[in-house]
């Protein structure tokens, strides 16, 4: 069976007739798309807000009404995938590049819904490496900041090239030796002045949709 | 007397043979620029780190020599302007725009100076309205959250346009009614996602350079 299309479509549940949606990137948040698209066409009238622009040339290809900040009061609910997911809902994300953005649309939503197949289910988040978006300017002082805080951070490169994001930024993926304490890890990420924004989403998921050992969706609430 | 000269000309006391220095912006380091420029005229050996375009098209014109990151180890010292100063060294930096690059140089570097003026001498930050530099991604809801910290944020513009950074960045300028717990609004600052960087230097200024009461230059050491 396809995990990702179970858990991507099972997301759509909670979306409402009327109501303005955060529309996460990724190959799960595909399946929540398609889906979504495919409620569109069958008549549920919502408008999206894409995080990225890869989701928001696919929903323009699906026919889902997409808005701007200026023109919405509150975004009703956000759905996203995630890199890596603990027992206690706190996130890794960035793997695709839009960190900055999803994060800006996570916390913006009344509601934030993760979908995520049992893959990026973990007892303690680290084993993905963290994406850290950062300021082209003083690249190098930044990664050394990175490295003081016990981090190995590499450069994202696409064709040798360093990744840009939506933003104009760099990414630097970092391995931490622990990320068992990941609040004040994000404390100490966020003071570093090149730091523009880092992959940890703490306390933010409202609501986990995952496969239980049957496969079937199952969701986590946020305790 | 010209009390900016008088400041910004004492800082250059502190630059030695061999030096990385990073070079600020502002009109107070203006003077520090020209009298470093005529230093090296007569022969001081220096390597320039600047903070803005603007200070490194200034630099040039006065051929001191600069450098990027890439080609030092480390900034021996940076000297920079302040919009406000208190009693503790902590500052507002960022009327000009270029607070994330000011931070980035002001943290790398081994030893901090500040060169102030009196009139920007103040018993509690917050008077001069806080510049914070965000995304233009989701600007509107970066606003809505430095609205649910207390503050009351204005779009910085030049000839009607928004103004952008160096880095492509938007600024507003936050009025708070109480700044004097700089640290923690640092800290909520930092977590809003849309938030790049900020304008308070808490902690940071080793040595300020300003004017005692007989006008003429003075130092304070941090505590």
């Amino acid at each position: 069976m396809n995990e990702k299309k179970a858990v991507g479509e099972k997301a759509t549940e909670f979306v409402k007739d009327g109501m303005v949606v955060g529309l996460g990137t990724g190959s799960t948040m595909f399946y929540t798309l398609l889906k979504l698209g495919q409620l569109v066409k069958e008549g549920l009238s919502i408008q999206g807000i894409p995080t990225s622009i890869q989701t928001a040339e696919l929903a323009k290809e699906l026919n889902i009404p997409l808005a701007g900040f200026k023109e919405i009061e509150k975004i009703d609910l956000a759905i996203d995938g995630a890199d890596e997911v603990d027992e206690n809902l706190n996130l890794i994300k960035g793997g695709g590049g839009a960190l900055l953005r999803e994060k800006i649309i996570a916390k913006a939503a009344n509601q934030f819904i993760v979908v995520a197949d049992p893959s990026k289910m973990v007892k303690t988040l680290g084993s993905f490496p963290l994406p850290v978006e950062i300021v082209p300017f003083g690249a190098e002082m930044t990664e050394k900041h990175l490295r003081e805080l016990g981090g190995s951070p590499a450069l994202r490169r696409v064709n040798g090239e360093p990744f840009r994001t939506d933003n104009g930024h760099f990414i630097l993926d970092c391995i931490f030796p622990s990320l068992a304490q990941p609040q004040e890890l994000e404390v100490s990420l966020n003071k570093i002045p090149g730091v523009v924004e880092n992959g940890l989403f703490i306390g933010m998921a409202d609501v986990l949709i995952t496969l239980n050992s049957d496969h079937q969706p199952i969701l986590y609430r946020k305790k």
